[in-house]
Order: C-alpha cells, then sequence, then structure tokens
C-alpha cells in the first residue's frame, strides 16, 4: 500500500424525491470523475451503498445499507439526518455549506430587512390609493435582531450592519461577526429581544430552539417590531404568532417557513393582511455549486477524515 | 487684521416652502452658533442678506439679494440653482452631501434591486392566489446596471457588488468604484445597456441627460429587463417607457420621481400593473445630520474657499 494511491470513493446513493436528482447525479460525477452515483428508488443492492446524499428522505428509504459510512445533507439543514433511525450512531453526518447558497439567502434576508425599513408595502397601499405623501418610515434606524450567527445568520447579519443597520445576533457560543453586537446565552436573548426592531430567525431546529418564538418571547419585543422567519416553522408557535400579529404587538410577519410545507389551503397565513408568505424558497441548493463541495466531503471521507461541514449529533445541528 | 480671527458668517436665509423650515433653521444654529438665520417668506431686508439655502424655491424669491455670495442647495439636486436667473454667475453653488442621505439612498436601491432579484411581486400574487410553489427567479444573476457614479450611484454600486451582482457603471469621466466595472462615453453607455437585466438610474438631470431612457435606449435593453429611476422624472420618456412596458420588453419599473411631481391623478402610472411608485423618497435631507455640513460649507465660504461640495455650472451639476 502505497501513500499516493487515491482511496477508492464511496459508492453513493442520492434520495432526494420530487427533486432534480439526474442532474445532481451529472453534478456529481462532473466533480468526482468515477464515483458511482446511484438514484433514488433505484439503488439496486444497497448493501454496496456507503455514502447517501439526501434532502427529505421517505421513512425506512435507507434500510438495508449495511455498510452506510456518511450521511450527508443536501440542503443547509439537518433534521432529516438526525431523525432517522436508519442512520446508525457510526455513521458519520456531513452537511454542505455553499457560498451560492449564502448569497441567496443573504439577498433574501436584506430583502425583507429593507423592506420593513423602506415600507414597501406601506407605499404599494399608497399607490393603489392614489396617494403622493411621504410616510414616516423606520429607515436605518431599525434595529436588526438576528437569532443565529452561523453560516447564513453571520453573513446576513454583516450585510445589514453593512447597509447601517444596528444589528445585534445570538447564539450558543460567544462569537465574534465584524459589525455586529454578538450575544448568547438565556440573557443575551432577553438583551437582543428588548431592543430588537426586526427579528431575524436564522437558527437551526433542535430540541432547544423548536417553538422558541412563542407569545412570551414575542410579548418582550418592542410593541410593532416584525419578524422575519427563514429557519423552519417549528421555531414559531403559529397560533402565538397570528395573535401577536393581530393584537398590533407585531406589525408585519414575513414567512418563508411554515410548520406544515406544502402551507395547507385554508391556513390563516394565506391571507393574512399583516404576513408575507413565500414557499420555503429563500436559499436553494444547486447541483452545479454544491456538487463539487459535496465531492470534496466524499473525498475526505474515503480518506477516513471528517466531511466539509461535520453536523454535530450530540448539539443537534 | 490677525488670521486667527474667525470671519463672520454670512447672513443667511432658508428657502425651502413646504418643508419644515424652522426645524432647519434650529438644526443650523445649533450647528453653527451665532449664525443668523432667516426663514422665507420674512427675510426682511434682503440687501443683508449673503448666502441661500433652497430647495425649489418659488421664482423671484432671490429678487433684490444685491450682497448674495453663494447658493446652497439642501439636497443632493441641483437643477433649482442652475435655473433661477436670480442667481448670478459670480454666485457660488454649493449642495449637500450627507452620508445619512446616501445610506437612504443605498437601502432604497438595493430594496428595489433585490425586489427584482427575489421576485417579491411573484410571490406576492402567489400568496394571494394561495400558490406553494417555487419560482424560476433572476437572483444573482441579475446584471446590475448604474447611470451616474457619483455619491449616491457609487455608494449604491458597491453596495449592490457586495451582494453578489455582477455591476457595471457609467459616468462622464473615468471611475474606479470597487467590485464594478466602470465604464464611460457613448459606447461605454451602449456596452452596459446591451449587458444589463436591471437598469438603475442615478444620474443629474442636466442638458445632456434628460429624456436619456427613452424608446432607442429601451430598446438596447435586453429583453425582460427592469428600471429603477431614483434621479429625476425628466431623465425619462414616459410615453416610450409605457410602450417598453406594455409591448414587454421591460418586465417593471420602479419609480421614485416622475416627470411633473405630485404624479397627477389619473396618470397611467399609478394603475399600470408593472410600476411600483414611491412619491419621491428615496433619500430625504435631514436637518440634524445635513446643518453640521452646511455649518462647514457657510464657514468655509466666510473664509473665501469653495464649499464642502462645489456645483460646476459648465457641467451642470
Ligand atoms: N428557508 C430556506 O430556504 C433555508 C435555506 C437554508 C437554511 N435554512 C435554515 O437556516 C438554518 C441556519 O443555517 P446555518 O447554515 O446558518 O446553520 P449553522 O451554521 O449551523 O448555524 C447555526 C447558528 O445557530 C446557533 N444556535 C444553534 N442552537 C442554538 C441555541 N440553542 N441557542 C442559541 N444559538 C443557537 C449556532 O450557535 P453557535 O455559533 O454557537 O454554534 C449558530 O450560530 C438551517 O438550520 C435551516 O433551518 C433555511
Ligand atoms: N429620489 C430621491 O429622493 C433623490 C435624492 C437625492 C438625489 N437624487 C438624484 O440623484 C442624483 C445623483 O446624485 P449624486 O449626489 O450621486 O450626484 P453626483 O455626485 O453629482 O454624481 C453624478 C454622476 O453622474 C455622472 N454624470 C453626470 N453627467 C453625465 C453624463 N452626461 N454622462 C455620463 N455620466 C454623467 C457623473 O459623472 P462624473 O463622475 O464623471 O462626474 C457622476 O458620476 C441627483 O442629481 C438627484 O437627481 C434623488
Amino acid at each position: 500500500m502505497t501513500t499516493s494511491a487515491t482511496p477508492r470513493l464511496p459508492v453513493t446513493a442520492i434520495i432526494a424525491p420530487g427533486w432534480d436528482q439526474p442532474r445532481w447525479q451529472r453534478a456529481l460525477m462532473a466533480a468526482a470523475p468515477g464515483l458511482e452515483v446511484r438514484l433514488w428508488p433505484d439503488l439496486g443492492d444497497v448493501s454496496e451503498i456507503e455514502a447517501v446524499l439526501l434532502w427529505k428522505q421517505p421513512a425506512g428509504a435507507l434500510a438495508g445499507m449495511s455498510r452506510l459510512g456518511l450521511a450527508q445533507s443536501l440542503g443547509a439543514g439537518v433534521e432529516h439526518l438526525l431523525n432517522d433511525p436508519a442512520i446508525g450512531d457510526h455513521v458519520v453526518l456531513g452537511r454542505a455549506v455553499d457560498p451560492a447558497m449564502t448569497g441567496e439567502m443573504v439577498r433574501f434576508v436584506v430583502h425583507a430587512v429593507l423592506a420593513v425599513s423602506v415600507d414597501a408595502a406601506g407605499y404599494r397601499a399608497q399607490q393603489a390609493a392614489g396617494l403622493w405623501e411621504e410616510r414616516s418610515v423606520p429607515g436605518g434606524a431599525l434595529r436588526v435582531g438576528m437569532l443565529g450567527l452561523g453560516e447564513l445568520g453571520a453573513a446576513a447579519a454583516q450585510a445589514l450592519a453593512g447597509l447601517g443597520f444596528t444589528v445585534t445576533g445570538w447564539s450558543r457560543s460567544a462569537r465574534q461577526v465584524a459589525g455586529v453586537t454578538c450575544l448568547s446565552g438565556a440573557e443575551g436573548l432577553d438583551r437582543l429581544i428588548a431592543g430588537t426592531d426586526c427579528l431575524v430567525n436564522l437558527l437551526p431546529l433542535t430540541d432547544e430552539t423548536r417553538g422558541l418564538i412563542d407569545a412570551a418571547l414575542l410579548a418582550r419585543l418592542p410593541q410593532g417590531a416584525h419578524l422575519v422567519n427563514v429557519a423552519r416553522g417549528g421555531h414559531v408557535v403559529e397560533a402565538d404568532l397570528l395573535a401577536a400579529l393581530d393584537d398590533g404587538r407585531l406589525a408585519s410577519a414575513t414567512l418563508d417557513v411554515t410548520a406544515v410545507e406544502p402551507l395547507p389551503q385554508g391556513h390563516p397565513f394565506w391571507s393574512h393582511p399583516k404576513i408575507v408568505l413565500t414557499p420555503h424558497v429563500a436559499a436553494a441548493s444547486t447541483p452545479e455549486t454544491m456538487a463539487p463541495i459535496l465531492a470534496e466531503s466524499l473525498r475526505r471521507h474515503a480518506a477516513g477524515r471528517p466531511p466539509l461541514d461535520p453536523v454535530e449529533r450530540t448539539r443537534g445541528y
């Protein structure tokens, strides 16, 4: 055995129902020539599969994968890795951090916050009413609170600070982000909430963060604050959100994610005048930009090293 | 006469009908203690007035100001200085460049471009229709063309480049803006237009730029391009804009300024489905941030020096 030999890449399966799996396959094989990539549901002899690239795999899809060593998310979220009982504790978990996806999320969040800052909705209503009149808008005085200072939250917070906003961020461990006041812990959250006019959520969904945005938290925001949730629907207690919008505590909510997706017909979010709703599109995974990153993680795994962006089971993200 | 004596500040008049003149007076006197500030229309003996701070002064308002030496705009635009026959050629012209105003304009422009990039209008229509479906949006691939690379255009171009957009800018003289491809001249304009999906106008209104955005220019934009006009209504030939929107060449226009302001009732812009209209509010002058800058220009004038941001008659801005 020589050290210069390239380790054999793992036999890899893509399980992402509803996505364009052949496009992911093409991009991956271009990034890792010679890689064997099988596509759900035609996985052949599953006992040969050594790595899986997953997005919302059906229950039981991983049954019988006795040689599985790496489970890699095709997106930023990892709940589908942590909640699948077929993924044993010995399986290494990874996710893909893609600068192209980060750029998309930053643009989505910055747009949502700026729409509040310039009161785009108020001016739209004035145009519809034929009214030419300056409005009092928050402008750069809007104080932004960012929940989560990871890959996406830190980048969005920094972009907002660069546009002149006062930005406070919150994370589990202490962080440093240029131009952003960084807080952590329960006391840090209290301070952030009390001084936030526009709360942006970019936390991962874990046991600790599920339902965090509830009546108690919303009641501690300044009167007339705004919410932008681009993380997961499970972070928000939807009935509490509706109550806060209806009693005027919250002025608006921009929601890219909901507890149940697609949002069921007839759900009050669809037609609520203070809710801006998008169908979980803030930052999509793109095969062509993500494949080289996934390929590198597969190579690292083959060489016995951790993937580029490992997921830690104990912290839940 | 000693060189250390502080020169006497000029007797100053504010002529800005419809604005909160007393607030400007208070801010100015705080920034330049001892300054004599008179407010339109109570100007007293006008032959004593040595400096005027102007926004859309009425015709004839400056009659009889035989000692006038400085005419300073209270905003970024200067048409009202150049077009007032009562302002003789010996009067020095200035305008106020205020970082707070630049920040406002940057946020307004970035919001308008991001709204196109994430297709906010398309998703709004989907929400109204109860449709949960990913749309094909331009995202970061939207190529931005910036007309004007002055105080406002350069700052907006740089912010957009920082958000991942490919930005090309156009100015009269050759400029350098970090991250932005800078062009000038007629040929530069041709190149910019041919490669622009979202055209932003931040030119001053001069003899050379009036009516620049006409049918011929719009026809050279790629099919389905977008326009954001935050400079002056006179830059756009409104009938040509409507025709380009109606024949599909242009996908949308975001207009903060119009040829006639307030926009007359019944004007087709009010209800056009592809037009987003705001009442000239992109970046307002704020007394508290601008007064120290104006005060410094008054001090410089008193000392026989040019104001902070002189206006050049020959180039028209
Ligand atoms: N809507 C969409 O299209 C879309 C697209 C992509 C991602 N997302 C969502 O965005 C989330 C964030 O992505 P990311 O890549 O930025 O995640 P990440 O890099 O893992 O960052 C997570 C951040 O949240 C903090 N955090 C985690 N648990 C916490 C707790 N209990 N208390 C306080 N802070 C906590 C982390 O703190 P530390 O810094 O101390 O670790 C970290 O700063 C994803 O999990 C996903 O849900 C949505
Ligand atoms: N909607 C609002 O609320 C609002 C608020 C403030 C300002 N504005 C508008 O914004 C405009 C721009 O403000 P600013 O402070 O950025 O102006 P500025 O600093 O004077 O910059 C003007 C820019 O336009 C370029 N330019 C002028 N004439 C040109 C020509 N014939 N061909 C090519 N380029 C030309 C200049 O080129 P050089 O660099 O070579 O000089 C410069 O880059 C104002 O004039 C005003 O109309 C609107």
